[in-house]
């Protein structure tokens, strides 16, 4: 069966305007944010409007053997939506309805297209909260978060996607329609494929509808942050704040070169401690929601922070500020790449007890190849994100860049780590994989794809090593 | 190969006392709290106390072709645990260890074989928290409670025993030792496999290893409890009390049966509100641990009972009046069966919105069949105990109670539920799951199954349909 002859028995079963063959279409669909290209030569661009188009192109894709690469926003970091030679790009984007929202069952149905941001709006209209909160809520959506497990800025008190998301229906490989589970707060009928479905990039099913936990809305945020010599004392200083009581809802850290990379990006922003003191070496800032005990936690955090040698130490003034900041922080990747024009965008997670410790190796590597590496991140999940930035047109320094940023993922995993806490596999953490499984464990989840996908037609060659 | 080749096989690879052959000790192992009888007829009860036993054992029922049981307390509720005609019983009782307790991590590695309260304890002595609480906690273990996923009176604010497992050590069929993930706070390489394995009744793999997160201590408990005319009137302040505001820690309904035969079997226990108003339709205690914001919070569940025609409200005095009233509502399922000798004790969950209607169904299965349901549980994540009691002694009422309950199954099915919650399929939910899964989900989940178990030799003929 040639390519042509798959494309029409698509057009045979989907309306005209869900096939697109058109290069500029494909091209647009090609790659995602990670900076690796994606394949051109996709066979057409598919953008079913319901769950039963979705099903009529998979049951092609399966018949024809025809690999399939589930697409939402294209925001992902590390190529798990980038094109492959001869593939459907299945673009959810046009199933983007918020189906309801409901305040006794605490949730919400949803259609994969949904934009994150929207979603929170749209809860928040009624007093309700969707905490998942990647950096890219604005741009990304539901389906998208739902296939890397995205976490974000407040999954060190209310968890990553995953722990949000309470039922799916899915379209397997063969387009068979399935619900995972009840759409009920527990459930234990069954094996529960839902929370394995989340955060495996598209190689298992394609999600057509999800059921997400909504929480009350929380209090007025309230944060302080501080700056410090080192990122070592700020290091300190966070885990006195994460053992000291109850959780922040936001902890994160960036060091000088990654503070000075955003205020470049971002002149106006006012970032609270930075100002008074000028060139620090780490930034950290900790956020309160908690209205009733708001007070203490600030004071908290602020007598931590000093114990721990900070140099300035400053309360937001008020929430609109606190946002500001928190948007700043959120441009750590475009700040970084600004700076020499590309950069590697690290995603590893420790255990927070080793975090000291990876710093002090950051160190070694940089030193080691002779390039400059910058951390920022999640610093109360352990989640960071080192930064790699180079000269875009310089072959031999983007060289030296990959060296030296496959040394700190190995570093991260030698320390009980893992290469990526949030972001995904992808196409870019492959080679990493043996770094973190054995061959037996790699086995066994190659056996439970193809549990789903027998014909591997789902995002082959990504996630999985 | 014959019985006996087997067990000399396992004689050969591990220590004397852990293979164990006496029929004494078959027949104590035979049977949960299901109230089914398990076969007595097993070959052996092997008690590993070690991963390396665990993994050598497995490798002899692999090449063997011998069904395992993993077994914990056999606490069960659904027969998961009980033996089976010629299998290996592997009570994992004697690997009971506390690895370690880590306040930075914020988690705990244990053995399966751990108490859930000796865990409960020993991290409340440094100041944190371990939240899932089933009924069971002074007498289940920690393996049992991962392989239902256990849930309990505190996953309405804290989830599951799924929303408490980070990473598991776990040995496959065929004696493979993995670790599912790193034991970082976030980490999305490779599928997941943790979550699938957690509630998966031992059909997929055996837990060796556990590390558990933990959280801040929660504040001193404070309760409300109120009587109503009637259940729907308890269901309406129920909801009320969910969707306005922050969640309680805990929301517990009993009907006015229940809540006699709990005050049978416990005659000295004093339960708020209840001896004003004697012989109530319904009885719901909420409890806030929030410290900070408890005097509003309990004035917000008071006054929602008493715009939902609450009889009586009356506060808990103290945090130890409280753990007395919750410790008597543990108690009814050995209440429900002292009424009359023998109950069959239901698990069902619903969206919440439909409990309404699900007890008024309730009714008419009761005035169908002639019977007795009763109704408790944790109402505020919509899991509810209906409890049928009977004559254990009459063939007939047997038979009588045996219909009633699949209907009762059937109804919470019907309305969008499922037919268990938290105490897992076990053998006794089996037949219901055709009224849940259609038949290519349950062929999915079979060859996932297989994926990890090829020759089906992990409780087989159990959990899955």
């Amino acid at each position: 069966m040639t390519g042509s002859d798959v494309v029409e028995r698509l057009r045979a079963v989907l309306p005209p305007a869900a096939v697109v063959t058109e290069a500029a279409a494909l091209a647009e669909r090609a790659s995602d944010r990670s900076g690796l290209a994606g394949d051109t030569g996709a066979l057409a661009l598919v953008r079913p409007g319901s769950t039963a188009e979705v099903s009529a192109a998979l049951a092609v894709a399966d018949a024809t053997g025809t690999p399939v690469v589930p697409q939402g926003a294209l925001t992902g970091l590390a190529g798990g939506g980038n094109a492959l030679p001869g593939a459907l790009l299945l673009d959810l984007g046009r199933m983007r309805r918020i189906l309801s929202i409901d305040p006794v069952e605490r949730h919400a149905v949803v259609q994969p297209g949904v934009i994150v941001a929207d979603l929170q709006a749209a809860v928040a209209d009624q007093g309700l909260f969707y905490p998942p909160d990647p950096a890219s809520a604005a741009i990304s959506t539901i389906g998208g978060t739902i296939a890397t497990n995205a976490g974000g800025m407040r999954a060190i008190k209310y968890g990553v996607t995953r722990d949000s998301v309470r039922s799916l229906e899915v379209v397997l490989a063969d387009g068979t329609v399935l619900r995972t589970r009840a759409q009920t707060v527990k459930a234990v009928a069954g094996l529960d494929l839902t929370d394995l479905i989340v955060g495996s990039e598209g190689t298992l099913a394609v999600v057509t509808e999800a059921t997400l936990a909504l929480r009350p809305a929380p209090g007025t945020q309230a944060g302080v942050a501080a700056t410090f010599p080192d990122v070592a004392s700020a290091l300190e200083a966070a885990n006195a704040i994460v053992t000291g009581g109850a959780l922040p809802v936001t902890l994160e850290l960036l060091d000088g070169v990654a503070l000075d990379a955003i205020r470049a990006l971002e002149p106006d922003v006012d970032l609270p401690g930075v100002a008074a003191s000028g060139g620090p070496g780490a930034w950290l800032v900790a956020v309160t929601d908690d209205e009733a005990s708001a007070t203490a936690d600030l004071a908290r955090f602020e007598a931590a922070m000093h114990e721990h040698g900070a140099l300035g130490v400053q309360r937001a003034g008020d929430e609109r500020e606190l946002h500001a900041v928190l948007a700043a922080r959120r441009q750590l990747h475009p700040a970084m790449r600004a700076l020499r024009g590309a950069s590697l965008n690290g995603d590893v997670a420790l255990p927070r007890r080793r975090l000291a410790e990876f710093v002090r190796g950051l160190d070694a590597v940089a030193a080691r190849h002779g390039i400059g590496i910058s951390v920022g991140g999640h610093v109360g999940d352990g989640n960071l994100h080192p930064v790699l930035a180079f000269d875009g047109d310089d072959a031999e320094a983007a060289r030296t860049a990959h060296a030296a940023f496959a040394d700190v993922v190995a570093l991260a995993q030698s320390l009980g780590g893992t290469a990526t806490g949030e972001h995904g596999v992808g196409l870019e953490k492959l080679p990493a994989l043996a770094g973190e499984f054995d061959e037996r464990m790699l086995a066994l989840q190659r056996r439970v794809k193809a549990a789903f996908d027998p014909r591997g037609i789902l995002n082959p060659g990504k996630k999985l090593g």
